[in-house]
């Protein structure tokens, strides 16, 4: 297939984002070369701005424009003092941040403890997180978490590791999700739900 | 979330892609971001090639490298003489060259009648296809569309202006799809595959 290597190139890289398999792939490949309205030449552009600006803060661990080290969250005055969230990963942060339910910094662990990826504590950015705490006079950590095993073990490792710092620690509610009904919520997010209920 | 622009450039971007939400969009650009192998740059790379490189075929209407009109294909001198296989779009080229199974050359229609969509005739590449069937000495037309009801009559439209020229015209046979079984078949399918049974 040499007429079409210029499209060969482009499936390769697409192939390489989560979720796109080969077949998804070629459709964006043809899209993007048979598009008139500029959307190869502005996808590119994005990514390399992308690639050129977005780095890693060295205080947080999430992504940051890279002139900017420690990132805006963390150099923002208007933040909590002494509050923390430790979240998994960059993309988590972008959520909260949406929420605007939080008004403290964050601290990206980058994953959770799994034995079975063989991801133990030394991958994740526990030490960085201790080391945080006396500086920042951290007196409140939120470990917003997921709710599987292995993110759950990893949030009894951090809180049990931060308690014997004497720092407070809480976690995120279980409950109903926003907007549900009781009629499809699961067993055990039922039973957190009733173990959490709210005085009214 | 001016903290995050450059992501969000990526994010409306690869939203434009066919099969892509924005959910998926953010997926896609976080991984990007995070990924340290190079994809992402590697990614813009291949986009702006296929920018600068890619075109679109003068005689064939199918996509080439922008130097080459016409294309690979059309001046490639081992191909049959005066057999076309016509096609809707660029991407069914790619097929059935993989497939290995025509060694003519290619027209494509760019689409099919759709009323709904307020695609005619004049939107079709047929006059185009009409051009070529004296300079390039056309004897047969292999109609190689969809079996959908818009995509069958594009096939009678462009199958009845190409007798009237005397040009001897063929579609693609129905039957089971190969590595299929009778039990998985849909009755039209099945119908088709009887009517075009073949002598053993």
């Amino acid at each position: 297939m040499r007429h079409f290597l210029p499209l060969d190139d482009l499936v390769a890289a697409l192939e390489k984002l989560p979720g796109i398999g080969k077949r998804s792939a070629e459709r964006m490949s043809l899209a993007l070369v048979q598009d008139r309205n500029g959307l190869t030449r502005r996808l590119a552009e994005a990514l390399l701005a992308a690639d050129e600006q977005i780095g890693t803060c060295s205080v947080c661990g999430s992504i940051t424009v890279t002139k900017e080290d420690p990132c805006a969250i963390c150099t923002d005055g208007r933040r909590a003092i002494g509050l923390l969230c430790v979240v998994e990963s960059p993309g988590d942060i972008i959520k909260i941040e949406k929420s605007h339910g939080f008004q403290g910094r964050y601290h990206v662990l980058g994953g959770h403890l799994s034995p079975a990826l063989g991801k133990g504590v030394a991958d994740l950015r526990v030490n960085e997180l201790l080391g945080r705490l006396q500086p920042e006079a951290i007196q409140e950590v939120i470990l917003a978490l997921g709710t599987d095993v292995e993110s759950e073990a990893t949030a009894s490792y951090v809180a049990e590791v931060l308690h014997s710092r004497g720092v407070a620690v809480s976690r995120l509610a279980f409950g109903l999700p926003s907007g549900s009904a009781v009629e499809y919520a699961d067993s055990t997010t039922l039973q957190r739900a009733i173990q959490g209920r709210q005085k009214l």
